[in-house]
């Protein structure tokens, strides 16, 4: 595939969404490429329809094997129907969370087994992995304390879960940054967020400085 | 787990859903045990929603492997929301289709492979595996004309498949049965089908002697 697949990770209140609203832009400006941003389930309207089962508030019997092949499935069909699609097109794919958030969020968070989630997550990509994963790392108390503070925060099913959850979600994504060292890029989200946003734009331009200039 | 896990299985046009018609009610009369009969989704909402998405007809979109992920995702729901329970209550749990479908229809018919499928439904079961399967085995052309005639057949996007799908199939079930020649039990259900009830009777009798009995 000719594109660039990039995506980006973190637990509860590491601040993805605020960072991708700054950054966005400014890379626009900095490629000729298409940039294409999304995330799971992306307006595809299976990925939809089959998000609306697992977010359903009634849905609280749901079992966390049936919630992680949901999540498998709507993976599968947005990659299918529009990451695949962009890359062919040689478009910069950025998504905010992929098969990494399984790993970190089922595997790690529910106990679920991260090699397990794996399994079933390779089904769905067929070994589709990005190029570049930015995780924006974040202390379980921070990210909580941001996520209760937050008017934008939506009220689901998953949001059910405690501070035990948070910090083994955390320790789900070191333990992929120990593993995968080449392709994901820890970001301390800590900090301030105009410096979280430096950090990885510098990061960006870094890892592709043959398609991020400052024109 | 306490109960009986017997499943029926077979390719279109078979003849199950005619032939538990029959079978349930005798069984019924010949055993002391809670008899559950049973069919994904099986009345479980969580797994009825995953299946209106499956079957909905303008989901012609589907990609082949979300809709094997929503199978074993439906699968779960309904194990472990029926089936686990009625087992340890100590019921015979008689189920209309279980994972030897998906390992025969996305596995074999849709070309996914029958070890990637295998996978998948291994870790929505957790390796919970009937004691029995009965397997109607027939041709493709008479599985085929049977359904044509059928009135009961519903229209949804699964019907859109043909002879060579029902042929891979049926293979895919044909391979099960060599593999595992001691839960699998064949049936010629080419018959008509007061003897394939027959045959399908004894077969209980003969594997569960303790269980079924004249009485």
């Amino acid at each position: 595939m000719k594109g660039i697949f990039i995506t980006i990770e973190g637990p509860d209140g590491a601040g993805k969404t605020s960072v991708l609203q700054e950054v966005l832009p400014q890379l626009k400006e900095m490629t000729r490429r298409e940039i294409v941003a999304t995330r799971e389930p992306g307006g595809i309207p299976i990925a939809e329809e089959i998000r609306e089962v697992i977010l359903h508030p009634k849905n609280t019997a749901m079992d966390e094997r049936t919630e992680a092949l949901l999540f498998a499935a709507s993976r599968r069909q947005h990659l299918v129907e529009k990451i695949i699609p962009a890359l062919n097109r040689g478009a910069i794919v950025i998504a905010d969370r992929f098969v990494d958030s399984s790993l970190a969020y089922q595997g790690a968070g529910r106990g679920l087994g991260m090699d397990e989630i794996a399994q079933i997550n390779l089904f769905a990509t067929e070994g589709i992995t990005p190029d570049l994963t930015i995780y924006l790392d974040v202390d379980s108390e921070t990210g909580l304390s941001r996520i209760a503070n937050s008017r934008m925060n939506e009220v689901n099913r998953l949001d059910l879960d405690a501070m035990s959850f948070h910090q083994r979600v955390r320790h789900g994504y070191l333990k992929l940054l120990e593993l995968y060292p080449e392709r994901i890029k820890k970001v301390d989200a800590r900090l301030s967020l105009p410096f979280v946003i430096e950090q990885v734009m510098e990061l960006l331009v870094d890892e592709f400085p043959t398609e991020f200039s400052d024109v």
